[in-house]
């Protein structure tokens, strides 16, 4: 008969992967990222502008997962940055195990952050660990001030918050301080970045922040 | 021992559920049409104008799910339409269980079509079948119009998409040709209502459908 401590956690499947995964990113000191957003929030729009102008900052590298087409992949592979790709054919998360694959192709030895661009969905990818140091989220002003509240599982986890699009933000009738009340009920400590990759609005603070988790080269 | 005949369908619990909420539909001479897209792409939106817009011509009823809050609820219950609430709490598309517990409290007798408004999502819901005559997908343009081939699970599966948002067409440069192309390279026979709930563009046109669908009273 086997016995189980009282207050163990067990461990899935996916779990004891992504704490190898873990385990093996620091190792090789590299920062790691788990990017999670709505279908369509800017993740790779915001992520295309980031890399070409860190180009000479920071060191990027990319796990870039979709259900299908290698859309996205190609638009980021033409800023320099190496891009591994994940289709997932209908799983609506990535998983440990997929980035495992995908991250020994990469040369993360000459790497300071690897980005993990999960599928576009705000309920599934933030449930499955993947060996991250933190989830970073993406909102953006057309889905709406409320959606923290209403989709809260992404927002509760989430170390810190791109808040997209802000350029949209006054023909969406989107209210800034009902969307950081909304951030902050589900997570006082969470780290808000309002910015639009098309204006520049916000853009100086996020690239610091990033250029800060790099650290010192 | 049982024998099963090669070629049969082994229907998941889910499955026959859905099966016997169509049948119960059917029986109860009750249009029932699942809802769903991405979170903020205008669902609830659309539903409360098209409520308004058409509450003398067509008796509906909605089962609104949302993972937490009643905010959508709220704001349906004003139009008048009777609406029940399923609350997933963490759960990223409603099964066919929750629909029948819902559908029995309303007073389906009295109803020409039902909608189930379900969780925002691209991915999930489209996967499990509730017992409805058909999926309604929604697509909004500051999605982007390259979402139909990414996200293809959902437009393969549904009669009819509604392309919302159009107000913002421009400004978001969404291309309607790439995305028609994009949606019927997923479903040659998807039916499309571009349209905005704002301007009213393409409202008419959508709201001759949903009354064809109620048939005559």
């Amino acid at each position: 008969m086997k016995e189980v401590e009282i207050g163990t956690k067990i461990l899935t499947d996916n779990e004891r992967r992504a704490v190898k995964n873990r385990e093996y990113f620091q190792s090789m000191g590299v920062t790691v990222i788990n990017l999670i957003g709505s279908p369509g929030s800017g993740k790779t729009t915001i992520l295309e502008r980031t890399f070409r102008d860190l180009a000479d900052k920071v060191r990027f590298a990319v796990i870039e997962g979709d259900l299908e087409t290698d859309h996205d992949a190609v638009i980021l592979r033409k800023t320099g940055v190496p891009v591994e790709m994940i289709n997932t054919h209908g799983a609506c998360h990535l998983n440990a195990a997929q980035i495992m694959d995908a991250a020994e192709k990469l040369d993360l030895e000459n790497t300071d952050i690897l980005i993990i661009e999960n599928i576009g969905n705000l309920v599934c990818p933030s449930s499955f660990e993947l060996g991250e140091d933190f989830k970073l989220g993406v909102l953006s002003t057309p889905e709406g001030d409320e959606k923290p509240v209403k989709y809260p599982e992404l927002f509760v986890r989430a170390r810190a918050v791109l808040i997209s699009k802000l350029e949209l933000a006054e023909l969406v009738r989107f209210d800034m301080e009902k969307a950081r009340e909304g951030l902050h009920q589900c997570n006082p400590v969470v780290e808000l970045f309002p910015m639009s990759a098309f204006t520049g609005e916000g853009w100086e603070t996020w690239c610091d922040w990033i250029i800060g988790l790099a650290g010192p080269r």
